[in-house]
């Protein structure tokens, strides 16, 4: 996470861990925050990482949660728990305690991505990145307005065309949105950014006319290691009835390789 | 499960629970087998009834399985946890023992689905049922030539167009499948059947010609108590590569319903 002379990325000391580990000490940090408390997918981001410093392998490929409590800044508990260590893959379990509530359970698989590749080169691609232009010929989507949603001061943000959201016109009844992310203070994106990512968009759900949403459970595929520079996002939602919906999000590297996909079920809130 | 006089269906028998909680006793019946011992969406139909039995509502929601083992035929301990019992929904947790050995950790959450659907009727379908023929007029998918998949005999399945590994004939290269599901011995669909019925479909990634792969993870959204009848399928893969894939299920009840919608992260095994 950079070398002795670099500055911490305001990323990397939200994902901070203190302690030998099983069970480590964490900050949820006020600049992190989503609509109620710390921001999910840095969260998930946060338990990623706890696992993965009890199990033996680099790369996490999924990751799930389930969203207990929302988390106010201070002091978090993270237990982790090694469920099993295999010869290819790795399991564990994080729980994010905040003043002795869980906030957070979260299970997880490591591996070694550059292993898998290794054995099995085949590919097939039914989805493909977004097609946009160039995230400088891109406008800029500025979330900074609201507040208390202070994590989206972290993320830059770049799209085709405002949401109504933005420009105050009605939504488009169409929840789909496509753009560019990447940290507003110049980290390059890694795995263990990828569960923060995921759920760094404004869900798409909102061009459904929701106002309030929760989240329910979210999991994350971690595909690849992404190249350095901009992540093209796409998220949407499929299903919405019964006071439920689904929210997939897909993440392409630089290089135009699918480096993350995401599912979320949320709870529709009054 | 059907009044004192019935006769308890396979499934049921498949899921029986003994002990009062929070360990409970189960048998992995050799008549549920996939490729490698005991079918993994049946294993996450059992954690997920064992997790409901410690929860106070009547509707699994979401659970999420990782698959740590195969899990062969004989007796398991299925040790539960109430992780969170909130007021609209309840989280816990079931880890499924083969031998002392950990097979399958599961997450779930439980809330009350009317309760849900009355708080908010909003709806929206960016997906649709398949477009099938009735069942009637479909061929049966005759997967009992395989004998190790005893799994296959307890679920009748219809198709449109018989796949290229029953037909010998070389794969499609279009990861889909469709269909139409049910249990052989006309139980009904309920909610808890579904994670077993997500799972029950042959992997669509057949027609990339992968022959052999195993389920990290499984997690399972569960939207409506399916009406009685047949449940139409649809089954896809949208990426492989790095020797990984992910496949998505959705499930339609007889009445148009979406009422499961899956996703799985599988390892290419050579």
């Amino acid at each position: 996470m950079g070398g002795p002379g670099d500055k911490q990325s305001e990323f990397d000391a939200a994902i901070a861990l203190t302690g030998d580990g099983p069970v480590f000490g964490a900050v949820l940090d006020g600049r992190w925050n989503g609509h109620e408390g710390a921001h999910g997918g840095l969260l998930l981001s946060l338990a990623t990482r706890a696992i993965g410093e009890v199990l033996a392998f680099p790369d996490p490929l999924v990751v799930s949660g389930l969203y207990l409590r929302p988390g106010s800044p201070g002091p978090v508990e993270v237990r982790t728990e090694v469920i099993r260590a295999g010869r290819t893959t790795a399991f564990g379990q994080a729980s994010l305690c905040r003043d002795g509530k869980e906030v957070l359970r979260a299970t997880a698989a490591y591996t070694d991505l550059t292993a898998a590749a290794a054995r099995d080169g085949r590919f097939y691609a039914g989805i493909h990145p977004p097609d946009l232009p160039p995230p400088e010929q891109c406008q800029v989507l500025q979330r900074a307005a609201n507040p208390p949603i202070s994590f989206a001061m972290r993320i830059e943000s770049r799209v085709t065309e405002l949401p109504g959201w933005v420009t105050r016109t009605p939504p488009s009844g169409n929840p789909v949105y496509e753009g560019w992310m990447r940290f507003a203070d110049g980290r390059e994106p890694d795995l263990l950014s990828l569960p923060l990512f995921v759920d760094a968009v404004a869900p798409a759900a909102l061009e459904l006319d929701l106002r309030r949403m929760t989240t329910v459970e979210l999991t994350v595929h971690l595909r690849a290691r992404p190249a350095p520079g901009w992540l093209a996002y796409r998220t949407l939602t499929r299903y919405l009835a019964d006071g439920y919906f689904e929210e997939d999000a897909e993440l392409w590297d630089s290089a135009g390789r699918l480096v993350a996909q995401s599912r979320q079920l949320a709870l529709v809130l009054r």
